[in-house]
């Protein structure tokens, strides 16, 4: 059994230092919890919201970001997976990273970028698949759009996944709503995995973001949700418990 | 725009006259609804928890039971969606039939078997994208457990499906009541179109039925939904007034 933890977060506009600070401040508080993971929101390190002046902060994946991330890790004894602008060569990714102060991070790039906003700013990677092992669990990760699509949550269960962990930006609105309460349990359920869900909240000078933030079990329950605070949501994983979930919905060997 | 109709239906046991009866009184209350198309449950002409039996009333697709759902249709005027045990050789399936009482009845013949009981009974078919035109709108086939798996009903939505009508026969209980409350609306929001899920009701000697049928739209909205009780649904099917969904959620083009 591993516990983590879901930080819906108002990121501050384009201030990567202050951004991390919350987040290992909420490293703290999850590691008080007793949480060993936290997920954090998309580009929760930058601000979604920033526009073009996030190219500007992009850094690779070996850059002074994920160093202080490991740092936070080693520190804290929580690992997190964090949303940055990654830049590699001369391209930007909207990436999430695990990171856990020891190993090689983990490194997943977005491959379906949502309307104009993102592909003004960003390249979409090829859809991948990015697993780490966190005590013992098989993990992966997907950025916000991505796990609306049912493939790619799918490709990951197949490869082995018992959890998925996503940063996102969804925004306020009918659309946001369903996605939290409904999409994201049945994306759960008919892979009999672990989603977390960790929105953005708040609202900056391009959009209003859901908040609705949820960790959701295999049978679709709902373990954790937020509403449009910020907040630090709390579950226990334990894939044990749903031995008998898994047995009534075989989906993955009935494929 | 077509308005459509669902029958919620406790089908005799093994007695096909009387469960083509029941369909064709429902084809009447349809279209005195206006309805010019009528969805009915998974083997709701041999009746689904029938056992064994179920194989002496297995019929090929050009035989009396396909013939009565054709004059249904032409005497009523609604064309008929129906699920019957159908004999093709030496082979036995779980099929659904289109039947407008004019052009050839659309057979498809269900992929993913559910369980023991099943499995004991049917031969599975090779998933199979078979779609008709009613009244202009492109419409899709699946039976129950076929659509909890998205990839089947987004092969049918890549293929050009407007619409997915759904015989079934999901059973009482905590997943069946996530089903069709959520699996179903998040099926057509991921893909973009309606879907009409027509579930047994009441019990058999081997099965108790959920009911809670369920006709959505593609912003995933209930456009009509019953409890537990016999029902027939109505709704209308107007793609028109979901371009603004459709346009906010492409799913189908950004995949």
């Amino acid at each position: 059994m591993i516990r983590i933890a879901a930080l819906q977060m108002h990121p501050a506009r384009l201030d990567t230092g202050t951004n991390l600070d919350r987040i290992e401040s909420a490293a703290r508080s999850a590691a008080q919890a007793g949480a060993t993971l936290l997920v954090t929101p998309e580009l929760g390190v930058n601000s979604y919201g920033g526009g073009r002046k996030i190219l500007d902060l992009a850094e690779p994946s070996d850059g002074p970001i994920v160093n202080r991330l490991a740092k936070i890790a080693r520190q804290t004894g929580v690992a997190t997976v964090a949303s940055f602008a990654e830049k590699a060569d001369d391209t930007v990714y909207n990436s999430a990273v695990y990171t856990d102060g020891t190993s090689t991070p983990s490194v997943y790039r977005k491959s379906h970028l949502y309307g104009e906003y993102e592909r003004g700013l960003f390249s979409p990677a090829h859809p991948s698949t990015c697993l780490f092992t966190h005590r013992g669990m098989r993990v992966g990760m997907l950025i916000c759009y991505d796990v609306e699509f049912p493939e790619n949550v799918r490709r990951l269960a197949v490869a082995g996944a018992e959890m998925v962990l996503v940063p996102t930006a969804t925004p306020k609105g009918s659309s946001g709503t369903f996605i939290a309460e409904k999409m994201i349990p049945v994306r759960a359920f008919e892979n009999q995995i672990f989603i977390a869900y960790a929105n953005n909240t708040g609202r900056d000078s391009n959009f209003v973001y859901a908040g609705q933030s949820v960790i959701v079990a295999p049978d679709g329950a709902l373990l954790a949700s937020a509403g449009s605070e910020e907040e630090i949501l709390i579950a226990d994983i334990d894939p044990v418990l749903y031995t008998r979930s898994q047995s009534a919905n075989p989906y993955l060997s009935d494929l």
